[in-house]
């Protein structure tokens, strides 16, 4: 079924006021859910919902907590998350970051002790539509081997670019492992293989058997060693410089909660060379999607390209969704 | 054969000296090529000298060019390279960065307009053992198909993260190819195959054979086509930070020359947890290197352990150099 944006969002609205939230932060929050649905990040929006508002219940996600400043100096600043809804905390701090940004050039905020922000992307198109460049990160608990390992010790760390493209943005979002767990869930459950090996079965071979990796939860790095080498740093920055929680320290607990972001703004407006900013990154995107393509009639896609497309789709004829899982938020 | 370090980095000033470098532009320059020769990265140091001598008498590198501040505001700041040594540049950029770093917590330079800057980990290592973290990128000329693309359109524009570690580093110096083509060439040349695949064949089709690579120039993105969209990230960032040029314009000139980069560097000193952060890193590392070994008694080793090892080998019995390129060296 299809259900229209705006009663997604209200529904969403509805839920959380049950569960604590302020009417301000309940629409702040019901509105990045529902986003995230309608830009076709489904795993990180509408099915994910319903266990957002189980951590909250459970005490791991506090609804009224506020981020609050720790230290901050310059163009950085460290702030500490309360335990605050993930979304709203990434959101605040993102705002900070492009505060930062318009009175230094750049600007870094760095959070500890915050939760699951669902889709970084979310706080890439919110500054690259506003003008701005975005780089940030979290770190997540263990689910992926270092390079050799037998155990995963390392997040998959999702790490997010973005730069404003006309009134648009081109965002990339991406975990670490090659593949995310929900969809090697999804592709078990139809009972598929994955495209690329995505991990290692019980006898340490590369597996493309989604069965295979669901098993021994040890998801394959992007590029191998590069992508465990990159988890490992990630980690370390996001710990170090917002005085947080690391991958490690995070898996001690019951379910992940607590963990630790980064996120940079630069504003280009600052720059003496914005006026022609937009036709540069015009003529890179014109010139990659250029290329002749191995399937014919294919086209070249830039990260966040498809956003924009489902976007437009799903305002349309309104956002996709199993019967079964509105059914049960209607009831929540 | 084996070339003490003095004796390398000696060689290397008289023939930049020969080169109409400064006394102390040669010094440098010449320290860096034997720095990278010492601690391992031989492809870009001593096996890569004589193109960046070769590239200085076609007039594409200028020895003694210095960087000019193009503009600036706070944190962040814009630099024209005018096509000086690409490492005498990446140093530049680099103790600015500290120094923009030091003064606001985190800073800043684009430098357009410079050249190749050999191996990117140098300046990681440089920052991060002055207790700054270290984030950089270049963008080089096209050597990478976007994904889906029958032809290299995308760089591999290298990238470096690093932080201090005790008075040494860790740090993450990757290309977004999945092998450099020096190590497919090697491979080609001992007659052995890629341990995975490292590109596309001619029928677009995965490989592990050099030959069909080299024979393509379509190397693999890392992590497919998340690798393929972080390179255009890094492209279109390299590019508009510094007002210079992209992947897609450098790539019409004869050889690659003119290449944009970005130097970010934070001060760890600044942070209000600055105490307990090598204790922090090290705690983080104890744990990684824990993990239980798919090879018995083999090791996981975080990204630029090896380069200490090495650094202390190579100190001790010398820099290992194939004869007749020393050979020819000392004739240049």
């Amino acid at each position: 079924m299809r259900i229209p944006y705006a009663e997604m969002r209200a529904e969403f609205t509805r839920i959380l006021l049950k569960n604590n939230f302020s009417e301000e932060r309940a629409e702040n929050c019901a509105e990045i859910f529902a986003t995230n649905s309608l830009e076709g990040i489904y795993s990180h929006g509408v099915y994910r919902f319903s266990r957002f508002v189980d951590y909250v219940r459970k005490g791991f996600v506090i609804p009224d907590a506020e981020p609050e400043k720790h230290s901050g100096v310059g163009a950085i600043e460290q702030w500490n998350g309360n335990l605050g809804p993930g979304p709203l905390n990434a959101e605040f701090c993102t705002r900070q970051a492009m505060k930062l940004a318009s009175d230094n050039g750049i600007g870094c905020v760095a959070i500890a002790n915050t939760n699951h922000w669902m889709r970084g992307g979310t706080y890439g198109w919110q500054a690259a539509r506003k003008g701005y460049v975005f780089i940030g990160w979290t770190n997540t608990e263990r689910n992926m081997p270092a390079w050799g390992a037998k155990e995963s010790r390392l997040g998959n760390n999702p790490m997010v670019f973005a730069v404003p493209f006309g009134t648009e943005a081109i965002v990339l979002d991406f975990a670490m492992t090659q593949f995310s767990y929900g969809k090697i869930e999804a592709l078990k459950t139809e009972g598929k293989e994955l495209p690329f090996a995505g991990g290692f079965n019980k006898n340490n071979e590369l597996t493309n058997r989604p069965d295979e990796i669901l098993e021994t939860m040890r998801g394959l790095p992007i590029g191998y060693w590069k992508g465990a080498g990159l988890s490992l740093l990630l980690d370390i920055l996001a710990t170090i410089l917002s005085a947080g929680l690391s991958t490690s320290e995070l898996s001690k607990r019951e379910k992940e909660h607590g963990v630790s972001q980064v996120f940079i703004a630069i504003d280009l407006k600052k720059l003496k060379n914005y006026p022609s900013i937009e036709s540069t990154i015009s003529a890179i995107i014109d010139d990659f999607k250029a290329s002749s393509t191995i399937t014919d009639g294919a086209q070249i896609r830039y990260p966040g390209e498809r956003v924009i497309t489902t976007r437009n789709e799903n305002l349309k004829h309104g956002i996709p969704v199993e019967k079964l899982t509105w059914e049960m938020i209607q009831q929540m």
